[in-house]
């Protein structure tokens, strides 16, 4: 999506060899105007599959799922990272090992909000290693629901996850996909 | 609002003597439906204010606070909880203590997206010890920008929170002012 690749040109940087901030826009501050044309496109690419809920994971996707789901009129899940007094036991988890944080940490969704008839989108801002959206994946079947794919708004391709999610079936989308970077030569993104 | 108080009714869920679960439409299932007629009422009450930018924190806030930016046309900061690697040292700072988790942590704000110009309108979905509010007032404040006020959706008002933040010369609108529940008589809500 070229909207998106010109804006990560213009406002993303790159630190060392594999961070790509984007906090500008994407996942500190956020651009609402933006986030409705992203999801303008998830809807675009994902029209006609029936989808019954977004399911994304605190924090930053939240914002994201949330103005995407207004074209999809369906409501937003969000997987939570560690268990409050606020969820009853009854809740599916999974493990997700973040890039950002270097660590393993739980996520719960509660069952009531995800059932076998629902048809499931995940969202999230990045893909790179894919712990976060293998997590969600495990969510969606141990609740027996149907996995519709994932809409990314970044993906960093030269990192193994959006192999490893397509080739378990999952069909991806990324609006945007970074073939390399580096503070010399900036961003340089996949053609088509 | 009417509508807000009309859903909490059907749909929330009073548990002990403090603790109102609305998990299935405003904080981890996320009827944005909802969340567009709360955003478009957070707009009327605070038109005109000249916001420039709406500041939530991690990770409840976001999905209404995102909703809400479309219609004020500004971007969204959320207040982090932790330091990640992804965010550079020059951080506002402040100490939040947890109603739900029971525990104080840090929350922060890169310093280039909270400038001294800015018009700052707080959104977040519970108001209830005034806790989380106050360590974002502490951030408007360290950046010298101006703070209209805090627009919340649901505010326990039988807990000190709401009464500590007005206390404080600060504008505080909740669309749901819960004036006391039990599991017996359900919630009820304060008069106009």
């Amino acid at each position: 999506m070229k909207l998106l690749e010109e804006r990560i040109r213009r406002d993303g940087r790159v630190q060392g060899s594999d961070v790509l901030k984007v906090d500008s826009f994407l996942n500190h501050q956020m651009d609402v105007a933006l986030f409705q044309e992203l999801g303008r496109e998830f809807k675009r690419l994902f029209d006609g599959c029936g989808v019954t809920k977004i399911l994304t994971i605190e924090a930053s996707g939240i914002g994201i799922a949330c103005v995407t789901a207004q074209f999809f009129a369906c409501p937003v899940i969000f997987a939570k990272k560690s268990r409050t007094k606020n969820i009853a036991g009854d809740v599916y988890t999974s493990k997700v090992e973040s890039f950002t944080h270097g660590k393993v940490y739980d996520i719960i969704v509660s069952k009531e909000f995800l059932l076998p008839s629902d048809r499931v989108l995940l969202i999230d801002d990045f893909l790179a290693n894919g712990s976060a959206l293998q997590g969600l994946i495990q969510l969606v079947r141990e609740a027996g629901a149907t996995l519709v794919g994932a809409g990314v708004c970044v993906e960093k391709a030269f990192q193994p996850g959006g192999g490893l999610i397509r080739s378990m079936g999952v069909r991806v989308e990324a609006l945007a996909r970074v073939q390399s970077m580096s503070q010399e030569s900036g961003v340089i993104f996949c053609e088509g």
